[in-house]
């Protein structure tokens, strides 16, 4: 069976790093080889730009904003995604493209035509075999936040914003029922986890 | 009469930075307001990238090389070149998309067509009013790098590479004559100097 590229995708505080854990456990138990990346990130260029794009210091339009992501995204893919692929080696990664289309297109009103013109210079026809969005209400992933950590420049956006980006992952997941599988993530942990340990077995046909 | 957007462009040490100070010293002279920027840079995003995309330690692919660029492009544009010229301040810029064509497609090779997409995207039909190439041999360009500092990431490239990156701008002002002028820099700074002030005079009609 081909190697599989399988993105995890959702808004901040969904619980996104914390289900990344469980498909490691999957993998594991399995004896799949794989690689965990996230975006922006995954290389020195795209870690440098995640600092600068997370830096609530930081400012930039939401096309300089857009065309950022995307550059962390090619290297990304060319440097790691790619090579793995090709090796046979599974690669699971923390936000892709459609991180892209909710953030900068939902949240920041950048039409998606713009953004999918981007996505195909970039990736050409290449889109992941499987994302995983995982979903909560506003007020969840808010709380969440609130209690973890320190805000980035994404997090300090207000509630609409992020109305927006949930919106947005939504309206993707639906449009394509077959890549997209949608777990609700205000749930138990455990819950949660059962749900993504049935949809890798049934991905891979386990 | 509209406020003018000119940029400067050549090879490294081509004496684009030393004749800025010759167009420094004509507005002055005119009393025409006059902005001056240089790219990548001249935003607090566009210096953070300028670094990055400089420093002989980062690794990037063509393509990710031409989409920092434009990263830095788009911000330039919307904080400072369309706000100045909306004033009615002309902009005067040290490198612009020329570079892009020259170092990305002729130098590391990446289509042209790619380049002009990005371009499309990023600056829509909006182009220089005027744009100066300053041309030397390319053996006096190395000789006069050598001599006053430190190699950035381009400059350690080979002689071919950049054969290819003067073979572009001269290609790109030939088939585009009313929009450049291609200047001899392997003169006298002084015989130079006059040309641009012949040239300034001639673009503002004094
Ligand atoms: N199902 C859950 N129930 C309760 N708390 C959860 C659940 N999943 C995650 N959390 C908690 O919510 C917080 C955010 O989770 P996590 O960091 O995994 O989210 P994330 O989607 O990766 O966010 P970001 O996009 O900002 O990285 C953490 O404190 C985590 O322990
Ligand atoms: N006409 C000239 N004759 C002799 N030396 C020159 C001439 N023009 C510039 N130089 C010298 O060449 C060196 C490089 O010039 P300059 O920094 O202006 O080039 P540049 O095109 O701005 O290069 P870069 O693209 O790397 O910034 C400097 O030491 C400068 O004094
Ligand atoms: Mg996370
Ligand atoms: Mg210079």
């Amino acid at each position: 069976m081909a190697a599989k590229f399988i993105t995890l995708d959702g808004i901040d505080g969904a619980g996104k790093t914390t289900q990344l854990n469980v498909i490691q456990e999957w993998f594991t138990a399995q004896q799949l080889p794989v690689v965990f990346t996230r975006e922006p990130g995954s290389t020195p260029l795209g870690e440098q730009l995640r600092e600068i794009v997370l830096n609530p210091a930081s400012k930039m339009t939401p096309k300089a904003e857009t065309l950022l992501m995307f550059t962390a995204r090619q290297q990304h893919l060319d440097d790691v995604v790619f090579p793995n692929l090709n090796k046979g080696i599974n690669v699971v990664c923390d936000r892709f493209t459609d991180a892209t289309f909710a953030y900068q297109g939902g949240g920041r009103g950048l039409p998606y035509a713009q953004i999918a013109a981007l996505e195909q210079w970039v990736q050409g026809d290449f889109q992941p075999d499987f994302t995983l969005i995982l979903d909560v209400p506003l007020e969840v992933a808010l709380q969440r936040i609130e209690r973890s950590r320190e805000k980035d420049r994404f997090e300090q956006e207000p509630a609409e914003f992020y109305r927006a980006v949930r919106e947005t992952y939504l309206q993707r997941a639906a449009s394509q029922p077959q890549r997209y599988a949608v777990l609700n993530s205000n749930r138990e942990k455990e819950v949660v986890r059962q749900d993504i340990f049935n949809l890798l077995n049934q991905l891979f046909e386990r």
